[in-house]
C-alpha cells in the first residue's frame, strides 16, 4: 500500500498513519516530497483493510500495490492451468474445445437432437440448462432434475460430457452427481456462498464474470473457488454492462490477453451472451479466438424460433457447422486447433 | 409487442410472424408503413418470449409495450405501500425514518455503543451485518448467528428494531428468528433462489437494486419476492457501476422519482455503499431527503477508523446526530418528518 | 508518480526506471518490499508524462500522487471563486441563482413569453440556444446571429441577464458581443480550441461536464479555460453514459461534494439535460440544491409540446413557478436562498 | 414511430396526439390493445421531433422505427463503400491495410525512422499526430504545421500515404493540403462544425466514434459528413467508456459486425486508444480482423519508451513486424489478406 497524505498534513497525522500501519504488522517509509508526503507500507499487506487508513486524519487516499488474490495469480502456479471436461474435452491446451447447446433443456427430443447437431458440427461438449435464473419470474425456470437426466441420455447417446448451470449452493450435490462440469452465472458471481459451495466438491466450474465487475474483483472471487479447495476453474468472459444499446452486453475481449497476464486459469468466452443477438455470434467467436481464448461456450438450439428461452442469441445447427469449419481455419493460422 | 419487419421482409415472412403471434394465443394487427410494414401484438404479453418472434425470419426488433411486472406496478396497488419494521417504524409515509449502523457487527460493546449512538442521534432502527458478502475471500465474513444474538442485545436495550443482511436462503429462517427487517444485498439482487426465500416468511424485506439492474430488471426482480407472498418489500438505490472513479458507485436518486412513478413500494436510499466516501454521505443524504426518499440506510461506526469493514464510508456519531438536524430542516421544508 | 516494478524485475530494470526519472529532472526514492520493489518520484512531475515510464522493462504501472491541474485546484485558490452574470446573478455565493428558459430561441414571441414567465416566476437569468449542437443532422439547428439579438431583446424587456451556448472558436466573438455568459456543452467538453477561445474573452463561461469524462478529466479539461486567461468558469454537473435506460443520462450529484473539494470553482446543476424528462426535473432540482449546488440550469418552455427542440425535457411556466417556491424553502433550510 | 399511451389515457388524449400526427404531415393508426391504446405514425416521420409527441398529455412513450439516418444506411447504397487513401490504400476491399505510425509527429528523424519501420514491417499508409487534442492542457499539443511538412517528407521518402488529425474547422483546409486522410478523433466525435468541414473538401475521412456514443449516434453523426458532401468515409470503433479499469477504454468489437449490418461504410479499428496498452494491442488486432475489420490503426513508435505521446500504448517496430505476419495468416484464413 501507498498511503498518498494531504497536502496540508501535520506531522501528528502522518506518526498517527506510521502507528496504524504498526498496529497491522506491517512496516513503513516515509517519503517527503517536494509538495506532500507519501507512506509507503512494506509487507504482504493483501489480508489488511485499507479503509481503516484511507479514514485516517490527513490521509488523501491509499494506492493498492499488490492483487489481493493469490491462488488465481499467475506468480502461484506459472505453468498454464489445463481443466478436463469429462474424459476427452481439455480446456486450457493447444485445442479450443467448442461447448455448444441450447440455453435450456426443453424435453428429450429437443436436447438430444441438439446434443446430435453439436456432435455432427464437431463440438467437444453439450451445454444445457436445467435450473435457469430467469430476469422474468413468470418465464419458465427450467426442468430441474429432469432436465439433469436428459442432459445425461444425450451424453449417453454422443459420448459428449456435459455442461450445466447450478444456481444454489443446496443443488450443488444434486447438479455435480449428473454434469460433467458446473456451471456458474453471471448473476451469481458474487454469491459467495455459490462460489464456496463449488469449490468444496470435485467437478470443474465453469465460472462466469459478473457483468459489473472489474478483472480484479472477478479474479478475487474465483479466488473464493480455489481456497474451498477446487482448483478446476474456467474463467468466462460473457460481456459487461454498459451504455451500448446494440447488444445486450459489451463482449469484453481484451479480457483474455489481460486474464492470461494476471492468471494461469484457461479463459472462455461466451458470444452468445456476450452480444444477445445471433447474428453477431459467428463474427465474436473467430475474433475470441483470434484474441487467445481456450474455449468456448455457444449457445446452438435445433430450432431457434421455437426454443423456451434465448431464442434470439442462440445459431442454427446449420450455422454451427459452418461456424466450426471458419473457426478451425482460424485457429491453425494460430498454430492451435479446434 | 410491437414486431418491426425489415424493409425487404416478403408476404410470407410477415405471415409467419402473424402465425406465431397467434400460436402465443395473441392477435395481431398489421400496419404497413410508407417504408416497412410492422406487425402489432394485441392481449397480455407480458409472460410471452418476445425472443421466439425477434428471430423469425424478416423481423428486425421486437419493442415491449407492457411493462413485465404486475405485483409491482403501480396499476396493480395506486395506494402507496407502507413498510412497518418493528413496532415504531414506518417506512413510507410522511416520516422519513434513518436506519443507521455499523457495516459489521464486531462484537458487544461496538454494537452496543453504535445504537445508543444511533438512538441518541434521533435514528429510528439500527443495521448491522452478521453475515457480509465479502469481495476478497480472505476479509472477515461476519460473526454469523453471534452477530445476530448481539444485535437483539442492542434492540433490547435501545428499543430500536434491527436490519440485517441474509446471504442464502438456508440462512432465511435463523436471521428471520431475530432480525425485523431482513436485508438483500447488491450481489444477490438477481440471486432468484434468495428473493423466493425472503417471498416465503413474513418478516418485511429491504431489497437493494443491483449495481448493473436497470430499473426495469430491478422491478421484475422484486416481483419474485412480491409472487412468492410477501407484499413488504422495500426498494433501495445504492449507486449503480459506471466509469466514475471518484465513488464506488454512482448514486442515482433519478431512481427516486423513477421507481414512485412506476411502483406502489417505498424508495430507500443507501449513500454509504452509493458513494463510498464518508465525506460524500452528508450531502447525498440531504439530496436523496430532497428527491423524495422514504428512508436512509446510514453506515456509522462509533469508532470509524477501527472498523473491521466498510471504515471509509462510514461516518461518525457526531457527523450522524448532525445529520439528522440537517435532515429534519428540510424534511420540513418538504411538508415531512425525519 | 509511483512506479510499481513488476514481482521479477532485475536490479537493472530498477536502474533503468531511476534514470529515466533523472532525465526528467526529478528525484528518485526506491523502496524495497518484502515482495515487490517501487520507485517513488520526488518533484512537481505534474508535467511530466508517465507514460514514459508505463513503458520501461519491468514496470508493472505507475500510480499519479499528485493533481495534474493547478489553477483549478482549490490549493491554488482556498476562497470560493464566485463569478457575476451581467449586474445581478452571481453563482457561488450564497443565493443559488436559477437560470431558465427554453432549449432553443425559437422567434421573438417566444424567447419573450419565456423570459417573462422566468421573471416572473423569480428566476435570475435567461437560457437559450441560437447555435444548437444537434445529434441528427436533419433537425433544426438554431436561429443564429438572429437568436442573439432576439436574446437580447429580451434581456432588455426582463432585465434578466443571458446565458446561450457557443459551439466553434470561430463564432466566440460574436456571441460574446450578445450573451452575458457564455455556455460550452457536453458535446464540446474536450473541444479544446474552443476551451481556449472563450479562455481568451472576457465573459463568464457556463462549462458543462462532458458526458464520458471523470471528475479529473473535467478539471483538467476546465484547466485550459483558465490557463488561456478567464478565471470566471462555472462547473456543471449535466449528467454521464451510464447503462440506465429510464434516463437520457444519470446525474451524478455527488459530483458537486467531490467538486467542491477539489476546485474553488461554483458548481451548477442542470437536471434538464441530466434526465431528459421533465417529469423528473423538479425533485432533481431540489436534490441539487440539497446536495449544495451553487445554481440550477433548467429547460422551461412556454408550450412544451410545440418546443422546436428538447420539448420532452422541459418544464412549463407553472411548474417553474411552483418549483422555485419549493427551492426557497429548501435553500432556506440550509441556511441558502433562491 | 409508434406512440404508447397511458393506462389511464383517455379519447381526448388520443384524439390530440392523432392530431399532433397530422400536424406533422404524417398519417396514424391507432390501435387499442387489451391494456392500452398504441398510435402507429405512417410515413417519413425521421426528421421530426418525436419529443412533441412524448410531452402530450397521455403519452407514455414514443418509439422510433425508422433509423434516423439515411446516407450513411446500407439501404441507400446497397454495395459496400471502399475508400482509397493515396494511390495505394484501399479500405473496405478483400485487403485490410495497416495502417501504423507514432501517436505525434515528434521530429524530422523520428517520423521518417518510423514510417520506413512501417513500411518494412508491411504497413500500408503512416499514421502521425501534428495537431493533439490533449486532456492535460500542459501537455505537448503537437508541432503544427511544421509536423505535417515532416509528414510529406516521410511520404515522399517511402511512398506511403499519410493519415493525420484535424482539431478544428479553420485548420482543414491546411491539414487537407499535406494529408492523405483526415482523421477526427473521438474527443470531436459531435464537434458538428468539424464534421460539417470535413464534409466540405475532398480528402477521405477517417471518422472516430465517440467514446460515449451509441452506434446509432455515430451513423447520425457520421450523416453530417455525408450530407456536406463528402462520400469517403472510415468508420472507427475505438473503444467506449466504461467500469472497465484494466484498459483505458472498453474496445466494443461487436460494433463491426453491427456497423457493417447498418451501413455501406468500410470499419476500421484502433487497438491502441482502444486499449492503451502496448502488451494488448497484438491480441486485439487480430480480433478486429477476424471479426471483419477493414483496416486496422496502430500506434507504433521507434523508442516508445522516449515517446513524447502516448508511449504506454505503442508498440515496438519489431512488434508490428511479427504481428503483420500473423494478420497475414488469420487474414488468409478469412480469405483477405494484409
Amino acid at each position: 500500500m501507498i498511503v498518498v497524505m494531504n497536502r496540508d498534513a501535520t506531522p501528528t497525522e502522518v506518526d498517527h498513519v506510521v502507528q496504524l500501519v504498526r498496529e497491522m504488522g506491517l512496516k513503513e517509509h516515509v517519503i517527503h516530497g517536494t509538495e506532500l508526503t507519501v507512506v509507503a507500507v512494506i509487507g504482504d499487506d493483501r489480508k489488511k483493510d485499507k479503509e481503516r487508513i484511507e479514514l485516517a486524519p490527513g490521509v488523501d487516499r491509499v494506492l493498492r500495490v499488490l492483487a489481493p488474490y493469490k491462488l488465481a495469480a499467475r506468480e502461484a502456479h506459472p505453468a498454464r492451468t489445463t481443466v478436463r471436461i469429462g474424459a476427452s474435452c481439455v480446456v486450457g491446451g493447444a485445442q479450443i474445445p467448442v461447448i455448444a447447446g441450447p440455453c435450456s433443456v426443453e424435453g428429450e427430443a429437443q436436447i438430444l437432437a441438439a446434443a446430435r447437431h453439436v456432435k455432427a458440427a464437431g463440438g467437444h461438449a453439450l451445454r444445457g440448462g436445467a435450473f435457469k435464473p430467469r430476469t422474468n419470474p413468470y418465464a419458465f425456470q427450467g426442468m430441474g432434475e429432469e432436465g439433469l437426466k436428459l442432459l445425461a441420455a444425450a451424453r449417453e447417446a454422443t459420448g459428449l460430457p456435459i455442461v450445466t448451470e447450478v444456481v444454489a449452493p443446496s443443488d450443488v450435490d444434486l447438479v455435480a452427481r449428473y454434469a460433467d462440469c458446473l456451471q456458474v452465472g453471471t448473476r451469481n458471481a458474487q454469491n459467495f456462498r455459490l462460489l464456496d459451495a463449488v469449490g468444496r466438491q470435485a467437478k470443474p466450474v465453469l465460472y462466469k464474470r459478473g457483468m459489473w465487475m472489474t478483472i480484479d474483483e472477478y479474479l478475487q472471487a474465483a479466488e473464493y473457488i480455489l481456497a474451498a479447495g477446487n482448483p478446476q476453474v474456467i474463467l468466462c468472459e460473457r460481456g459487461i454492462r454498459t451504455f451500448e444499446d446494440h447488444t445486450r452486453n459489451t463482449l469484453s475481449l481484451s479480457a483474455i490477453p489481460e486474464l492470461h497476464a494476471r492468471s494461469h486459469l484457461p479463459v472462455l468466452v461466451d458470444p452468445s451472451q456476450g452480444t444477445g443477438h445471433a447474428r453477431l455470434v459467428p463474427a465474436m467467436c473467430k475474433a475470441a479466438v483470434a484474441a487467445g481464448a481456450d474455449s468456448l461456450l455457444i449457445e446452438m438450439h435445433p430450432d431457434p424460433e421455437h426454443a423456451v428461452t434465448d431464442g434470439a442469441q442462440s445459431i442454427s445447427p446449420q450455422v454451427l457447422a459452418e461456424l466450426v469449419v471458419s473457426l478451425r481455419r482460424i485457429a491453425q493460422a494460430l498454430d492451435r486447433s479446434v
